[in-house]
């Protein structure tokens, strides 16, 4: 299981590479890093999604990929995730293997349920909050989108847009089993400090963690 | 051995969808077909690779998909085409396989050299003429890198950039042992038609081809 899943944005993040802001968010306690870049060539993401591997694998920590397929494949990431407009999860499947952790965003429960029939692995519901990291995203959906993806599916489901420190225990209560942040994490000046905190604040809501280890 | 390679462009299509183009195509001559979509979403390209790799085997012509090798493998395509800022050739390779016929652009003889050394099966040399259809492409390198390129590999050399009817005979005395077009096929209104005659344009010129054959 992961708690805190962060997302990269190299925009965002003044200047430092996404495997430095990868590792700060590994060392502050993210349990995984997704690799977004739209619109980049291919080999410059894949010397990204290299040098975050090698983080990754320093660390025990899953690596997973946006999108593409052949950079996740190429790279060695743990696995790839993929919007409604990208290659089909079933296709993913069968070019990465079992083994390949494989991730679909979702809008709500129907394609949540869709995502599962096609071997997901987890989905990414949102965007929970209005957010200014990913312009074309849709309208917010509210807290209620969590609340009926989790009841509608039995796989781990992150939510994920405008997650900051203030809402991050909302998501969680309105039945996400992840969290998933982009600016909130690799926009702050101390990355390790943020993802620290916003760990933290996870961990601390979730009534099974037994209070002698939060 | 392949003469007239036709890379596809939605946007000087008409209104064609890339696979109704690249079925013309072969039906006029066409050798091979290489699908390309710059900043399209993987299911997108996906479905429409996947229409031409049904063409193309109905047809046993050659199907390329430029640059994004997820789409390539996952369409059964028989290569890819890769830029000098795609995933590199032995990447590629690696999760294609030795049969993959995966092709590399370059500028001049020292990038085709690299190529040949990292495995690429065929180099692209251009743009050889003023084009259109690549904004970002530098500015024409003339027939000059076609022969500079033809002396330093033993792979075949594709010309590609602004080639037509007018100058196709050009690029294949220069060295070329087979042409690119995009316009001048795609954007035609009766594209079978332009792509036989730019073979036959081809054929006419090829020393080893006996006349009969013409």
């Amino acid at each position: 299981m992961f708690d805190l899943y962060v997302v990269t944005d190299a925009g965002l993040s003044g200047g430092r590479s996404d495997a430095e802001v990868a590792r700060l968010a590994y060392e502050g306690g993210a349990d995984v890093v997704q690799l977004r870049m739209k619109d980049t060539d291919g080999k410059v993401m894949l010397e990204q999604a290299n040098a975050i591997r090698e983080v990754a694998d320093e660390m025990c920590k899953l690596f997973i990929v946006n999108d593409r397929v052949d950079i996740a494949m190429a790279s060695g990431a743990d696995g790839v995730h993929l919007g409604q407009t990208d290659i089909p999860v079933e296709v993913a499947r069968k070019l990465m293997g079992d083994d390949a952790f494989i991730g679909v965003s979702v809008d709500n429960a129907e394609q949540a349920v869709r995502a599962v029939e096609n071997g997901a692995d987890y989905v990414g519901v949102g965007s929970i909050f209005r957010t200014s990291t990913k312009p074309d995203a849709c309208q917010a959906l509210g807290l209620g989108a969590i609340f009926e993806v989790r009841q509608a599916v039995d796989i781990p489901v992150v939510a994920i847009g405008g997650i900051n420190r203030g809402n991050i225990q909302d998501v969680i209560r309105a039945g996400a089993d992840a969290a998933a942040v982009v600016s909130a994490v690799v926009a702050q000046d101390d990355v390790r400090a943020a993802a620290h905190e916003l760990r933290d604040l996870i961990l601390k809501v979730r009534p099974h963690i037994p209070p002698e280890n939060l």
